[in-house]
């Protein structure tokens, strides 16, 4: 069997301060035929998320990230010609794997859900959502969640799940057209940060029962002041602190000891590849809520590998709402 | 019987930037006779700690605190006329308690060992240290410890317990006095954070193996540096930011939400008086390691009930080092 051509984006220049088209370099590729135990890779969807930007890319080296892809070529008995699998391939056409290092997209209770979903709200981010509200958040029916970062992959599942287990969720967001769309997946509040005025004094007057749970996407002075506002023994999932991605300095925030110290909180970081032995029980659930439109889901589709870089700035521009998903 | 001539200091000016003489007002107070159910206290020791700055006592109002007082008179069948007690009577010579309110200071495994023990290793600073340690830094064996404020009444005994838990102890105090303490209490490594030079390299030169426990009594950037050097699943007890207690608006300092995330720590706050429940847990543990020689206590003494507001003072100046008592 031929090489095969393909193409990839590598970091061209190591990330500082705001992402650029000028940080990608679009690289012509030649796939080798797979050995023995591999399969050869073509990429259905790509998706794109915060966390690619300080995963520590070096430059010259390939873009990170999971895609979708449909194997072309096996030397892996167990994975057929044809069938669809998620592979961490990073910003890839084609690409080769070890079959022990790919999972079959897992079989969706409808054949009519696209297949990227594999990569949103049954993916990584959905996951990321499902255990930190319900491992580190631990909602109790009755009781009120706060969500930053609400209209991105993993916020939008958040609040809908916050919803199904009972409690009030309040959304942030950064233009008037997330706020819309997070009414539209149930908050029973939400707020754009950037027109609202004070933080402080707006929570008191949304939540002025005090917030038990804190789902942190953003982090910063915003997460600072939210922590000001916490109900005793409050419990805060630490899931990403995009505010402070594109800084080139680490930023600094008010700071949260008094906070924690004095309501008792518990605050902590989740990376949802620490729960792989559950993502079985994850994904029953999350199927089932799709299923009885408890959860919706929204996605973001670029049309075109080309495009992935400026999927990607859009993450940062608070442009993109809903899953980031590139359509090859 | 007739009233009884007493001594209180009431917060006269509401603490703003550093705490000073003219924050308190001496008074003479009119005790009168305890009322059925009631006793009437004369204290011992006092105690001053920490958290008195930030506790919200309003102007006009007496100083709040523990003491250990002796009953002189009694309207309560349960307490007898010469018992020792603690109470609530804050900065008091002479005050008047339910006796519901107040409990007797434990029998202590050796009759020698001072009652001023109750306000210190085996009262409320004592328990703070092991039930803040036991259960929000939950160390194992071959873990590292770190401590800051750890020649203050709590970090001493925090670091004596790390040790009789197999952990390897750093403490950070702010003279090379307290730093010999230190290491006569039995810390690994002990540094004066004053003239340490920059944070993150001295724990990157004494802590090459990463953090795995962090006790937390200061808040602020030193925090925020101790954070970003933590271990994967690292957990920090936070007890208490005496950084910011005299600063007149929030401090800021580096944002942690990326360290939490990063390497998913836990934050926790903690307050003794959650525990009260395993209150007899704690005492009878620590009054074995001391038996046993394996914690020590150091008390700072200040005799004379109108020395209460510079022994307070001293604890933010950095002057005091061990339990600060006021014996009457």
């Amino acid at each position: 069997m031929a090489a095969t051509a393909g193409k990839r984006f590598v970091l061209a220049e190591a990330f500082d301060g705001d992402v650029k088209e000028t940080n990608f370099r679009l690289e012509a590729t030649l796939i080798p035929a797979p050995n023995e135990g591999e399969v050869l890779l073509e990429a259905l969807y790509l998706t794109v998320d915060p966390y690619m930007r300080v995963w520590g890319v070096q430059e010259g080296e390939p873009m990170v990230g999971e895609q979708v892809a449909k194997v072309i070529a096996s030397r892996d008995n167990n994975i057929a010609v044809g069938s669809l699998v998620q592979a961490q391939s990073g910003w890839t056409t084609h690409s080769v794997a070890k079959g022990s290092d790919v999972t079959p997209v897992p079989t969706f209770s409808s054949p009519d859900w696209p297949k990227s979903l594999a990569l949103g709200v049954l993916g990584m981010p959905g996951k990321t959502a499902y255990f930190g509200l319900l491992d580190s958040c631990r909602p109790k029916a009755g009781e009120t969640v706060v969500v930053s970062g609400a209209a991105g992959a993993v916020g939008g599942v958040v609040g809908q799940i916050a919803k199904i287990k009972g409690c009030r969720v309040i959304g942030f967001a950064g233009s008037d057209k997330k706020v819309q769309y997070l009414k539209d997946l149930g908050y029973d509040v939400a707020i754009n940060y950037k027109t609202m005025g004070d933080l402080d004094m707006t929570l008191k007057k949304a939540v002025p029962e005090g917030i038990d749970c804190y789902y942190d996407n953003v982090g910063g002075e915003f997460s600072s002041t939210v922590l000001y506002n916490m109900n005793v023994r409050g419990r805060v999932c630490v899931c990403g602190s995009i505010s402070a991605y594109n800084e080139k300095e680490r930023p600094k925030a008010s700071i949260v000891q008094p906070a924690i110290n004095r309501q008792r909180l518990t605050m902590q970081g989740m990376m949802v590849y620490d729960y792989t032995d559950r993502f079985p029980e994850a994904l029953k659930d999350m199927m089932q809520w799709i299923q009885e439109g408890k959860l919706k889901y929204r996605e973001h589709v670029t049309n075109g590998f080309e495009n992935t870089p400026k999927a990607f700035m859009e993450l940062f521009s608070g442009d993109n709402f809903g899953k980031a998903i590139i359509k090859i």
